[in-house]
């Protein structure tokens, strides 16, 4: 699963009825922008966790449901910076 | 689910029967160039969500279409610049 | 889907039975090498266009087929230069 | 399957209940920072197999787990630089 | 399907009973090091077809078979500098 932030809610309006109503946002993984499913209710800044592939649909609430990057987890606690040092010290 | 920029329509005669009519378009995804099946009626220039692996069959029309990668909605409002600085600015 | 521009036919005589007779062709994606499976009958230095993911199994001929990447169309006409231009032009 | 170090375990108190109550693990996949489920019970430090695609899920214990990436081994000798050079000798 | 070159086989003795017995192997895609399940016998140095996504479960014997890397063919002839070669010219 992906480390992901939540930059804001997207609005399309025009979209294939599959999606039903359920809420998109725009997460930043790593410096690159993706639309996920919202699955767990989060706001923007939150640092979540995003599973993509197949398991992306059932992830959203059903198998049918055309996903391929859902939103199933927001973290506890993460800073970016500090992770990183602490994987350079392990090694 | 990717967020691209349509830039043409894409034309194959010779192609699997499995593709039926359905329009395919070039997207562009960052600085790379893929084929998506249009679900949802785009033109050039539109901001479009792209869904990939096993969703975008289901999001094509059918389980059994041979498709990963499929444009399921067209955004309302895009724009990469600002989108760009607020990210920063969330930091 | 990607665009790829096909290189040669690969042979592989110790391979899965599951691969059948089919032709597997070298494709350039980009600047990497992948191999696809041939559904359409192609030859060297056509632009093709191949699919992935799980619906590469499908579009090969069956479900169960071992197939990631299937070349499912022949590209009419591609020229990576032009369509480069257009591309920065749009924006 | 990719070769990751495992960094720590990673808490969300706020996600779907799918997840159930399996462990959630930090892993270092090359440089960036993935989230798996961890089927085997690892340790950080340790040097794991993990796998992605739609085998994920199976792996983790049943075709409807929503995992991406599970843990699946771990590996009983791995040396990162080592292996560096014996790779460049045998060309 | 990727192409690979075999290193050397994995050892892991704590892994997921669905490995069975299988043989994993360290492959080299590009610079990437890579785990896959050996379905044809392969010995390190041997140029090899690596099939992904959810086409490396059946490859590697069955549909519940834990892989999202198999090596699936040995390619008979591969010359990675010629080729590169071949491949400039064509343009």
């Amino acid at each position: 699963m992906l480390i992901c932030k939540v930059l804001k809610p997207l609005v399309s309006t025009n979209r294939i009825p599959g999606f039903e109503h359920k809420h998109l946002q725009v997460v930043l993984d790593g410096s690159s922008k993706k639309v996920a499913v919202d699955a767990v209710g989060c706001k923007p800044d939150d640092w979540v966790i995003c599973v993509g592939s197949s398991a992306a649909r059932e992830a959203a609430g059903s198998k049918s449901y055309p996903s391929d990057l859902t939103i199933v987890g927001i973290i506890d606690h993460w800073d970016p910076e500090t992770q990183q040092q602490i994987s350079g010290g392990a090694k």
